[in-house]
């Protein structure tokens, strides 16, 4: 059973009053909030069991690396991995791209092509515009139509022997539109040997992922964005892509034997695991997802779809709002703009007044506002805490705030 | 007034028991543990004001921005930087070493030299391979002697128009040794341009660090080894050296303008803080720097010293026990072997047994190891929150691994 008033009573922030109004926090796809559950894993850590990990022989080294270990087993089981040792623990999606951008770096050859879309978040642009400066390799972009939607004959046009990273967000940020991976990756496979990156910083929030049936070589995510600390996320590796790739950082745990003559490192995952982790916080992502795994995803997806639903019909309500990707599947987001009156943040200040927290602006996510020809959007994101009766005081805001910039 | 029991009543981990025994935690340069105060502001920052930062404009995620610019602030002090921006949050010391290598990638060509020494840690060992390896650049190392101590005149040889970076720390995480930063940063810009890099990660958590009076370019340093949580750390470095630079990882709020044709970094520090931060964690590490401030550097190393200097006397009246380094100048680090008698892994599970934990094995420094031509040292390493008693304990533990073992 999926009570709403259950889950909300374990999210100890939602009680807080912002500008003495009960706190409606929509700004889920920046970041979540966390469950007691897992504060509670990380200060149980921290009272009873802080430890370096991997490194001592000591009990308390030896339990925290076993607490971090079958955390990692966890989060296997969540991705449907193939392996442990193909999950490797990162401080969130940027990081984990950023990575991937790195260890490509001898992979690629000027004239050689990366293939990005325009849905993209800045980090699943920059670090290949890096790679680029690097290498001398080109960036295409697959562009949208009106309504957000991936125009994938464009991708047709642009595979070729060339291409060598596809890279590709499976939600996007602003928008909230699911991208189909499934064929990209298929369309991919057929034309050339690139290597294949999701960004599910978006995704892993909202559904299952199988990374073995997507057969995807990288998946990353945030723990952030799904009800774990900061500082937390997931680099899913496939094992023969990661063992036949160079490290990423040097340093303690990632090496096998070190000497001024020359190094070997270690085997997966640690040779991309260097220095010491943030034990706390990879346990307490295993708390996370044991919290989405007891609400069930199902239940997740079918309370958020309702949300979502929703919120975009009594928002199309109002005159002179517009929707960005009315008409694309999406989930998690409504990204919207009041015509005529003013821009996002003027609404966005007027909702926090009355305690509703949503973002504002590009959204790290430039280019799609320049398509879009705007400066920025509103964007409501949900979680699975938020209610409906939130979403008709997002309504009212957004009325309230219609007609004071009118 | 310095009072050991007060101070250890705020580290609510030391009541653990371990095999049955009060856990004597002497693993802190491994990492130490945390004070109530930092675990406290932690979990009110997840219960009170967790939003992400510098990116909405919704109350929240502008208190959270002000609290982890506060802390910035803080550390700014703490280690007497110029400027507040000049701190830029890392996961830790190895994430700061290695973000140091890659930007200083286009700085380097074919035979320039990169000097280190022989007591550095493989973070402060690899990193500089692996920029060996991308540009041809050569790795020089200053040699030590027997009592573990810098050959400087070494330094003096090794210097020359070819030195683009010299990257030592400040105290050895094998042996405590504290090297004179000072003199090698003075010859340095005598003769060289070279970057100066300075791993603080074993010095910050004990003596006062003032990054302007050593005008060294880089400074990096650990939160989770001064009482902070995991995943948190500080890379110092200069205005004109930071601006100067290319950025390190691409992603959300390092860029002033994204778009396919070209995009625009962000000034300092987000040029350099990619992503979502720890937002939680660098609030920590403020708390942190409060906790030692209040403590005061000055009582906090009387008492490591004083902790040290008893352990030495203690455990050189051991028959057949020696301690490396002895001679040299130390804090906070006794690292020793009991000559004949097995190995440091066996003396560790001994101890271990009696609820005390020290770190055996290499410590990610194989090099001094095989200077030394040995496998591994027992290390046991000091917090503030240590005792004389728990002195007392480590020595009789060590006598009774010795005849157990003989």
């Amino acid at each position: 059973m999926f009570d709403i008033q259950e889950i909300r009573s374990q999210f100890p922030i939602l009680n807080q009053l912002v500008n003495g109004k009960p706190l409606v926090y929509l700004d889920n796809a920046a970041t979540s909030q966390k469950p007691n559950s897992v504060l509670e894993v990380w200060n149980q850590y921290y009272t009873e069991l802080n430890a370096n990990v991997h490194r001592g022989i000591h009990t308390l080294s030896q339990l925290a690396t076993e607490e971090m270990e079958l955390s990692r087993r966890k989060i296997q089981k969540f991705i449907n991995a193939k392996h442990d040792f193909e999950v490797i623990f990162t401080k969130g999606t940027t990081e984990g791209l950023n990575l991937i951008a790195y260890i490509l770096t001898q992979e690629l050859k000027k004239d050689d092509e990366i293939i990005i879309s325009y849905l993209e978040h800045h980090s699943n642009i920059v670090p290949w515009q890096l790679l680029c400066e690097r290498t001398g390799a080109k960036l295409r972009v697959i562009p949208i139509d009106e309504n957000g939607i991936l125009q994938l004959d464009y991708l047709d046009q642009y595979l070729s022997e060339k291409t060598k990273v596809v890279s590709v967000n499976q939600v996007s940020n602003a928008l909230g539109i699911v991208n189909p991976v499934e064929e990209i990756i298929a369309k991919t496979r057929q034309k050339s040997n690139a290597y294949i990156v999701i960004d599910g910083a978006q995704s892993a929030p909202h559904f299952k992922i199988d990374v073995q049936k997507l057969d995807c070589d990288f998946f990353v995510f945030s723990g952030h964005k799904m009800y774990a600390p900061m500082g937390t996320g997931i680099l899913y590796g496939k094992q023969e892509v990661l063992e036949s790739l160079p490290p990423f950082h040097g340093g303690g745990e990632m090496i096998a034997t070190c000497s001024f003559d020359g190094t070997t490192y270690a085997g997966l995952p640690f040779k991309y695991e260097a220095g010491t982790p943030n034990v706390g916080g990879n346990i307490a992502l295993g708390a996370a997802v044991d919290f989405i795994e007891k609400v069930g995803y199902e239940n997740l997806q079918r309370h958020e779809n309702a949300l979502l639903d929703y919120a975009q019909r009594q928002l199309l309500e109002i005159e002179d709002l517009k929707i960005y990707g009315e008409k694309a599947k999406r989930v998690g987001v409504v990204s919207f703009n009041l015509e005529g009156v003013g821009i996002s943040s003027d609404v966005g200040m007027i909702l926090d007044k009355m305690g509703i927290a949503v973002r504002t602006g590009h959204h790290c996510t430039q280019p799609i506002m320049d398509f879009f020809n705007i400066a920025g959007t509103v964007r409501a994101s949900f979680a699975v805490y938020n209610t409906f009766q939130e979403i008709d005081l997002l309504v009212e805001g957004v009325k309230k705030a219609q007609k004071m910039l009118r």
